[in-house]
């Protein structure tokens, strides 16, 4: 089934869509999208991550990292099919854990899922929920609108040697792909300033800025771009690509001339924040066109 | 040639190696391996990296970085034909160059060589000093006897797991050497938890640390490794692998099983006080048996 017939599918279905929401400002922008679409949702919201503030605006239940049993009741109480999962959540602590009796029977499978790096873990618990009979969508699939246009987001444009860069740079993504690595480098003037691993985009682009504070980036500020991609046949349906505010600020200190992401296969938080910092710092957040992303 | 037949033909050679000296100890543990086997050396120190103190104990010139007519002469009137390069020399600051005439000459040719990566850049200027009339040796070539041998250097021996660990890194160094990047990685339970960029290992060291501190490495302590090996092709007469005692601290600090290098590609300042430092902190220090690298 392709991305479009899914969408349809989505679209046409009037069951709400729950939102199983980690960290971070992405599970209220999803929200707020699938309601613009006319689709209802139900929050089920992971304490200790998700902002409980903005949570409480939403029809929502709490739920403890480790309630499988409890989550599945839940979500077939409000006639939830479709489960979306977003939101950050870092490494949780082992007390912040609380595990009901489906979890524990679910164990072995879980164990087995995480072996190797995140992109087993994850599609190991899609499968999981697919077993208990929900479907896992991705964010792209229930919120289009926020996700990566083709082209320039702002007013600025790369040049022909930031294109080039964001070339090699995603060749370089494209070569590190199979070993599940990070889904974000940094490049300038053709020299591989940063590869992102289990740091994250953030810290990388601190990174930057600190080895360029410290005289070790042979190019000028102005010079370089950060690429984000998600690594070929990852699913989508977790820990998609994401930028937002925080990441063109990163981008602004780490002196790059701009931010390149896959359109159509990468999550905009706060589009038009975006776009304003961006043209405000006078750099550019650019979406490359490729073949769609199929989760 | 074949790198036994170069040694043997530097072995031969009676007049003295001229060594470039950049920061750090590796030159005077290059220049006492050479007076080891029985050829003169005479130091060519780079003012603002080469330590003052231990230069003075050798045959010795200081130069400026970008004097590269006074390079020339210097070398010639020692008599040296055999120069070799070593020593880190990190971005240099503007101020700390002084051109004579010879190297404004050349700067086309640097330029032309600055493209890209450190390795075109060095590429380059080995092939200028051989237009000049020298040969540039590697550390390998004059100092066979502080590489890392195959095998563990200390007691400690990696298990099945440490070398799948290790097998996977080098196989992730082999994918992203025609990007010119790093030479290290670090991955603990196949999971690739940082990967070297401009930063360099002891940096990256750091950071993993700093990411187990912060609970975001899954793996526990003791589990994982820091693989350095050169890029495929990579020209070992610059810029070859190294780790010393501090290479050994940062790998403890960042709670790895240990390091792995290549045997016969990567030089081991300190080798004593390394294999006294692992053996202390229970961690390994192997070398990887493989094909000789060839400069």
């Amino acid at each position: 089934m392709s991305v479009s017939d899914r969408q349809l599918v989505v679209v046409e279905d009037k069951s709400p869509i729950g939102i199983i929401c980690g960290g971070g400002s992405l599970p209220f922008a999803i929200a707020d999208s699938v309601l613009r679409n006319g689709r209802r949702v139900v929050l089920l919201a992971i304490k200790g991550w998700a902002d409980a503030g903005r949570v409480a605006q939403y029809p929502h239940h709490w739920i403890a990292l480790g309630q499988f049993g409890h989550l599945c009741r839940l979500a077939r109480s409000e006639g939830c099919r479709d489960l979306v999962f977003i939101g950050s959540l870092l490494r949780p602590r082992v007390t912040q854990i609380r595990l009901d009796l489906l979890t524990v029977r679910i164990i072995p499978k879980i164990i087995s899922a995480f072996r190797g790096g995140d992109d087993h873990l994850l599609s190991g618990i899609a499968r999981i929920f697919e077993q208990y009979g929900f479907r896992l969508l991705g964010a792209h699939e229930v919120a289009p609108d926020i996700l990566a246009p083709a082209g320039a987001l702002g007013q600025r444009r790369p040049s022909d040697d930031d294109l080039a860069d964001m070339q090699r740079a995603v060749a370089l993504l494209t070569s590190i792909g199979p070993f599940d690595v990070g889904q974000a480098v940094v490049i300038a003037g053709g020299h591989v300033l940063a590869v992102e691993a289990a740091e994250g985009t953030d810290l990388m682009l601190e990174r930057v800025a600190d080895l360029r504070k410290r005289g070790r980036v042979a190019s000028p500020a102005g010079v370089g771009v950060l690429v984000k991609a998600p690594k070929k046949g990852q699913d989508l349906r977790f820990d998609m690509p994401a930028i937002g505010p925080a990441t063109v600020d990163g981008v602004v200190r780490a002196g790059l001339a701009g931010v390149a992401v896959m359109a159509g296969a990468t999550l905009i938080a706060d589009a038009m924040d975006v776009a304003q910092r961006a043209d405000g710092n006078g750099i550019f957040v650019y979406g490359v066109a490729g073949e769609t992303a199929a989760s």
